[in-house]
């Protein structure tokens, strides 16, 4: 329980991080804060979408994450928490950072932040720093049990939600079109759209040979084929592999290496990748 | 209650942070530990001191600081713990570190740690990590209760604490001139000395153009005009903005570009700036 | 009590090391949690090896560390939980992640994972990141006291413990030779395997002038003679130094400057150093 969970754009570099934490901390003694990740690509919305689905599951239910990846600070973009299916709550600008969990795991009720109370005492003429003033501030507060869901604010319908375009992966004659969502980074590994229970209406098992097509906006970037295997030893260190990632979807590797910077791949809705039996 | 925030310049990639964690949860299980940054550059007492100054008030009152960016470690530069106006403690080598909150939140005592009593058993033979043997373990002592300020070693006289050079800005002829003290840096933007009250001296409101001028040792390196609004969404994606910053002073940005890139301008006491009514 | 530490080569870039936190604190509420570094570069056993060695005594009795460097992931390598001679714990791959613990402090007893009781529920279709699924897990009931050493598997022999080749160093004929065994990151200072007392065998004390010689797989690439000296102080900004580091080991470093950089100097058993008295 009182378990809080940040995340940002901010980097580890200077002090705004530890604002955060501190304005958290002077809420309650009782909480325990964690960081997910501040390392997100500045302003890069869909990355912090994705980081969020990737982690929240694998925390207790009651916690509360804090996200702020947050250009539009200052603008009318409305400051919200949700609620997902799964219990956890996030605290975020309603900016498209809920796309992947609403997607994934289904988002129930949204708060918009009753500023005239949520806010940290003396923070008013701050304009540029929601992160430290309103997100950690209700976060914690909200973490450590002082205030309840109900008391976030009024509720939001949940079509007001602002969401990222988000294909749904295809399965059609033959083939799986998915997105590239995300590196696995420091492996440079491709994490696809594409689950592992779609992939498996294809594929009849372990060993067989796929062919991998990646675009760019449309147009072919990079070809390869490669075995379908459980994990990176199942192949020697250089060779490629399909494999199931951490949360169930398919993803494409170099053992030892990094295929995102072997082939210079990146990653988001403009990114497609195909899958298909290999045919000689 | 039990905070103790750590900084240096020691960076996330090897032990030494772990090490300094290690002794201070070995002092007492009471503990919470926080981090304000260890990416500080190498070296830089400058930023050490900046960084400090830009969080300290955010934390709860008797939080203990240990900051530890140490160029002269092993030399006869004293150790010291200082006790704010604002009811913190920062434990540090007496090189500097405590020059921008001396300036901006007032030093009350300091005293020097008696090494015989306040320093890590058997560590008596190790003298390039103080940060580990001495800092930090008298930073956990002091913020579990195991010591009082007291116990720390004799008082120093206050004009004992050594500072760097610190020009206060001024506003003459029309002219605010000031310094930038750092960079937010993620974003690229330039935060300078000049405090939002001193800028209002000159500025009647919102959205009034002004006229930039920044000077790297006395030569002028760039010029720019921009109007002063609340927030970053105030101005287009790609425009330069003057804005009151997260410390209430004033800064300069470019909406979702890096400002400190764009033109090359860096930080500290040789980089000095000026803001006046854009004429046209 | 019920202190966790955890290491990786998963950088804080996404959603990994969040993920195991998430898995460790819903085992239990009373853990605290802490980091060693998840910067140890992409499968890089070695320098996990070293990073354990640096760190753990420096923390109490009981705690326990996991370390997730783990290029065989999905191989027969074995998950096992090693106890050191100081009363520490470590989860890890048996892939020779132990060596410099093994070699500096002593391994008494060592334990293979069994899988079938030690993993999160529901995670059995996940091949590729025992480090959230099975480490993190084990390590977090073991130091939360949900289990017991003895109920986190069968005890292997240890003999059956995986290291890394590693020379202990020699004297001889007036030369100390050893190895370069990691850099001290932010500074570029080189960390050699000479203890201080095999050094002091060779030394009468401070101020003497010794010859650096520095060999790559055999073959000499760096020259050089310094000062033995207490600390970074006691030479001038820009000299060259030899010193006791805070492994109570023999170090080179430049004051102010990068060793490393300056020479192009790496780490591994491929570089070797010699010290000798220095003769005009």
């Amino acid at each position: 329980m009182n378990n809080l969970v940040l995340q940002s754009d901010f980097g580890l570099d200077d002090g705004a991080v530890s604002a955060m934490y501190g304005v958290a901390v002077g809420t309650s003694p009782k909480l325990h804060i964690y960081n997910l990740t501040h390392n997100i690509p500045p302003y890069d919305i869909w990355e912090g979408s994705y980081r969020l689905a990737q982690t929240i599951d694998y925390w207790p239910e009651g916690t509360v994450f804090v996200s702020v990846v947050d250009p539009g600070v200052g603008s009318d973009r409305l400051s919200v928490v949700a609620k997902t299916k799964t219990g956890h709550y996030i605290v975020t600008p309603n900016n498209g950072t809920l796309t992947h969990v609403n997607a994934i795991f289904g988002i129930t009720d949204i708060r918009t932040i009753d500023e005239t109370i949520n806010r940290r005492a003396g923070s008013e003429a701050s304009y540029t720093f929601h992160g430290r003033d309103i997100y950690a501030f209700t976060g914690a507060r909200l973490a450590a049990g002082i205030i309840s869901f109900d008391d976030v604010g009024p509720r939001v319908p949940l079509d007001a939600l602002v969401t990222l375009d988000y294909e749904e992966p295809t399965f059609v004659d033959g083939e799986i079109r998915g997105i590239i969502e995300a590196h696995d980074v420091r492996y440079g590994s491709l994490w696809t759209s594409i689950p592992r229970t779609l992939f498996l209406d294809m594929a009849d098992g372990f060993n067989q040979r796929f062919r991998l097509r990646v675009f760019n906006q449309g147009r072919q970037v990079h070809s390869n084929h490669m075995l379908y295997v459980p994990s990176f030893a199942s192949v020697e260190v250089g060779d490629s592999l399909l494999y199931v990632n951490s949360l169930d979807r398919m993803a494409i590797a170099i053992n030892r290496g990094s295929y995102a910077h072997a082939f210079n791949i990146g990653t988001g809705t403009s990114w497609q990748v195909s899958l298909a039996h290999y045919e000689l």
